[in-house]
């Protein structure tokens, strides 16, 4: 499968991750071909968001005879460029950076946290989860030329400065805990994980939610 | 102002408590009025996004003149609910979850993890962050009937049978930090924070930043 070159939506993006989880385990299962009805109801995705989302990635496989789960394994860890292991860095390792580290992203063997970086000179020197932890200050010195992904767990405040230097040392990619907006480089991607806002997200739909069965006691679609 | 009852799509949701954060810092810089186009520099969202979400809410004042700061943060302040503080529970103190009940939400004083329950003995007993860690079999018997919020950082395989008991003893929102979906009751709202397809979608969208750069050199905005 060739992947096609037209505009690929943020939200499509969001998804391929999720189907490539749900297909690896109906391989896994033994299932040969699956149709967007019974996908849908596996990961809760309407079925017509499924088939846009995969004929968006160019032939996947006709939908009314299923798709071929061969197919979809291969098609989304291309995508995701699973076979090759991503080796990056943390930056600040305080309770939820030591909390990844110790964690690091095991349920995927190609997603790997090599090295830790902190400015407090009690962190230097102790690993944590068996990943060494580096003075801030030797950033350039320690970070290897095929490196380019970094998770950022610093407070808000220290962010805009520690995100400059990432990309002063070579780090184009960045997944980071503090909501706030950096200015960055053209080919810098930065990805926010706000869980404030996750959390008042939650909390606003949970609401909206229970107004409406208390209202109107709607005949509701289990999830 | 009064919220419309129209649908109002999750991305637009989503982008509520970003709103709400921005507005809060320019009343707080003393900034009366701001244009969307102004308000887009700020947080990196296309103006005509702003505008389409902020008509969604009702009448927020008119674009052309600048939009009213004051207005803007009563209407997202009660979108948000954020008068009311909200008590939550977490469910699972391994390092996640101990990172969490640490900063528990600093930054958002109306948002409170006030205890926490686990299975394991050696963690019962011994509060994290001033909050108390309550046996998970002992769940009913220490939920307040004004609690509904439950923050679940439980290893996958146990999450099915946590979520199904949280929902028994009356909890209706649920944050969680494992991505397996969980069959739930209608009346219960998930909220999913996978944190290795939020790596694996920021690859992807860097790795096709890269090849876009590379290969045809465009014009491309700061973000």
């Amino acid at each position: 499968m060739q992947t096609t070159k037209t505009h690929v939506s943020k939200a499509t993006i969001n998804r391929i991750p999720l189907y490539y989880r749900a297909v690896r385990q109906l391989q896994q299962e033994g299932i040969r071909r699956i149709r967007s009805h019974r996908l849908s109801e596996i990961i809760h995705i309407p079925s017509a968001t499924i088939r846009r989302d995969f004929s968006s990635f160019g032939e996947m496989g006709k939908s009314g005879y299923g798709y071929s789960i061969e197919t979809l394994v291969k098609a989304f860890g291309q995508l995701l460029d699973v076979d090759s292991a991503e080796a990056m860095i943390l930056v600040g390792v305080g309770g939820l950076g030591a909390a990844l580290m110790q964690n690091n992203f095991r349920r995927n063997p190609d997603l790997n946290i090599v090295m830790a970086f902190d400015s407090d000179p009690a962190k230097v020197g102790q690993p944590v989860g068996g990943i060494p932890v580096y003075a801030f200050a030797t950033l350039a010195a320690h970070l290897e030329s095929t490196i380019h992904t970094a998770i950022v767990a610093v407070p808000s405040s220290a962010q805009t400065a520690v995100i400059n230097q990432l990309e002063a040392a070579g780090i184009s990619a960045i997944l980071t805990f503090a909501p706030q907006p950096v200015a960055c480089r053209p080919e810098t991607t930065i990805r926010y994980i706000d869980l404030t806002s996750e959390l008042q997200s939650l909390l606003y739909t949970a609401h909206q939610k229970q107004h409406a069965t208390k209202m109107t006691l709607p005949k509701q679609k289990a999830r």
